[in-house]
């Protein structure tokens, strides 16, 4: 519905070739640990000493993202910011990235280049470099596949299985609003359906659309922990929802947690739309996912350390793993917690279609 | 057509986690470089003072493979072989590898079962760690993500360009094979539509058969080098088909190249189906593709160490780019070498479907 109808260029007048040099070939590599990028048959880095990190994750259109309402620019931003991510929840920063694209004859050159564009900001943002890929036909749809590679000290790498009895649950920014946002543009999709004239009715509500639409990895946050000397004991990002991805920790770490609802940090315009939506905002927190903020457990002396930082928020604490994982309510109620993230949402998101 | 009816579980029966688990859940790593494989927000490699190689393909039912004839164990394995001939391609050796694999609900837990059993087995016998990737819900069809890392000291990385006049044009094994085997399948799968309870006739042809659907990665070829002292000036692995990719060769290194009809190693087999399909051999050898040889130059120096290797076979040499690129014909005619593979190949497959 927000497509734009400029001219097409057929992706068959370049060739397979063609098309990669075209989307990569003025690609300026930056980082040091980059010796060899596009045009040969492996990338070639160079990490010293340092650990590799490597993530990657395949997007299929119609399951992970609806075009009717992203714009392709948006996608590719999302499709790169996504994969960083996951190298920021090991606690080190993305370094490089490989990204192959699949698209049906639907698709026109311009369609790709914006793809790519949105990538290519998301790797200049954050410093990454694109190093490899192809572009290939699809026979339907747009399916994308990034990989990202990072880099981190042997001794900097947190990973999901070294939380502890006692240790603080933090999460960074605020959470739910990614997946309200989600369903503001499912509602003006529909309404679009209907009455196709209709101009979607998207004011007011930049925040939570941003939060959808165009995400951030939380690297700023592995640069911050390191500066204050604070190494967390178990970290993840928030992809699946905060029930999924707490979940993922204790089972990892074999602990129980308590999460203190009325600590969950959530924007007050997230809050206000999941009312019009008849929605729990601690539901579209715990359930919603695509917050990618990162979840992470500090032994109790870094409290300290934390605390002056207005974008951390402690909200519970690890228990011993006999005593499960619990939402403490506002009314003081322990609730099991139980991942419904991916595949209920995946359900209901159907469902609407 | 050689589809087995096995018992049927849903993939819905297990839900994303517990079907990613179910798949790789038993894996063990070997390799010393892998630090942290499945079951985090990323993997963790450590190659020490080496450099990282990484190298990616996307795959797509219906563009890459037609699943009427491509038993889906050969077809993992393939995938994995293929990405690990990107890494021998740079006289390197694979030894990670992350697998997405996007289903619609056509497939079964079995489908899937047969695939990640192709997969690892390749891992198995290329002493690869499966160390990542996901499974999600496709709408159509069977996509799948294949990134692979490797190692090397950075002295003996093999690019493209560093070809020089004068240089030996050699190639390993034998060419064309795998393509008139995929010309075998097809007519095949035209006779089973026409006649359902016919059997293939595939007696016979099981070397070019084999070249289709179970291709090897020449890693074998990147250890004889290192043990006699050569290290080629350049190399590509063949998967377009020697011309598209001596012309990446010549490309990347700037020089021309001359090669010699009567030296292009075609096995007896593939030189006798090549007539029943009134195609000339060097044709398929040209143009075929998915042989996956290595293609390199040596000095001239370095001949008298590879000229008593049965495998290794000189089919020409470098020369000045001005003089082009060339195919030396058995008549003596020289004929400029273009590039037809994959373009040409992907039409001539599609017009057959």
């Amino acid at each position: 519905m927000f497509e734009d109808r400029k001219r097409r260029t057929e992706l068959s007048e370049l060739g397979e070739f063609g098309l990669i040099r075209h989307l990569t070939g003025h690609i300026i590599l930056k980082n040091s640990s980059t010796v060899k990028g596009v045009d040969d048959d492996a990338a070639v880095i160079d990490f010293r000493n340092k650990m590799t990190l490597v993530s990657t994750d395949l997007l299929i259109e119609g399951i992970h993202f609806d075009l009717s309402y992203y714009p392709l620019k948006h996608l590719g931003y999302k499709a790169a910011v996504v994969n960083f991510s996951d190298i920021a929840a090991m606690n080190a920063l993305p370094s490089q990235l490989t990204v192959s694209v699949a698209v049906s004859n639907r698709f026109s050159l311009e369609a790709m280049e914006e793809i790519y564009a949105g990538i290519l900001l998301a790797c200049e943002r954050y410093h990454v470099d694109l190093v490899g890929g192809d572009t290939t036909s699809s026979l339907q749809g747009l399916n994308m596949s990034l990989t990202v590679l990072g880099e981190a000290d042997d001794s900097d790498i947190v990973y999901r299985n070294g939380a502890r009895n006692n240790d603080l649950l933090c999460v960074t920014g605020d959470l739910g609003a990614a997946y309200i946002g989600l369903l503001v543009l499912e509602r003006e999709k529909q309404v679009f359906k209907v009455n196709p004239d209709m101009q979607p009715d998207l004011e007011g509500h930049n925040y939570i659309l941003e939060r959808q639409l165009k995400p951030e990895a939380r690297t700023d946050i592995v640069t911050l922990l390191k500066k204050i000397n604070v190494k967390p004991t178990a970290m993840i990002d928030i992809s699946d929802g905060l029930a999924s991805d707490v979940l993922h920790i204790c089972d990892g770490s074999r602990t129980g947690c308590a999460i203190y609802e009325d600590k969950i940090p959530i924007d007050p315009s997230t809050a206000m739309m999941s009312k019009e939506f008849n929605i729990d905002p601690t539901t579209a927190a715990m359930n919603g996912g695509e917050d990618y903020e990162l979840l992470f457990t500090i032994t109790q002396k870094d409290y300290d350390a934390i605390k002056q930082i207005p974008d951390i928020h402690v909200i519970g604490h690890m228990n011993d793993e006999s005593s499960g994982v619990n939402l403490i309510t506002r009314s003081g109620a322990s609730v099991p917690v139980t991942a419904q993230g991916w595949d209920a949402l995946l359900k209901s998101k159907r469902e609407k279609r």
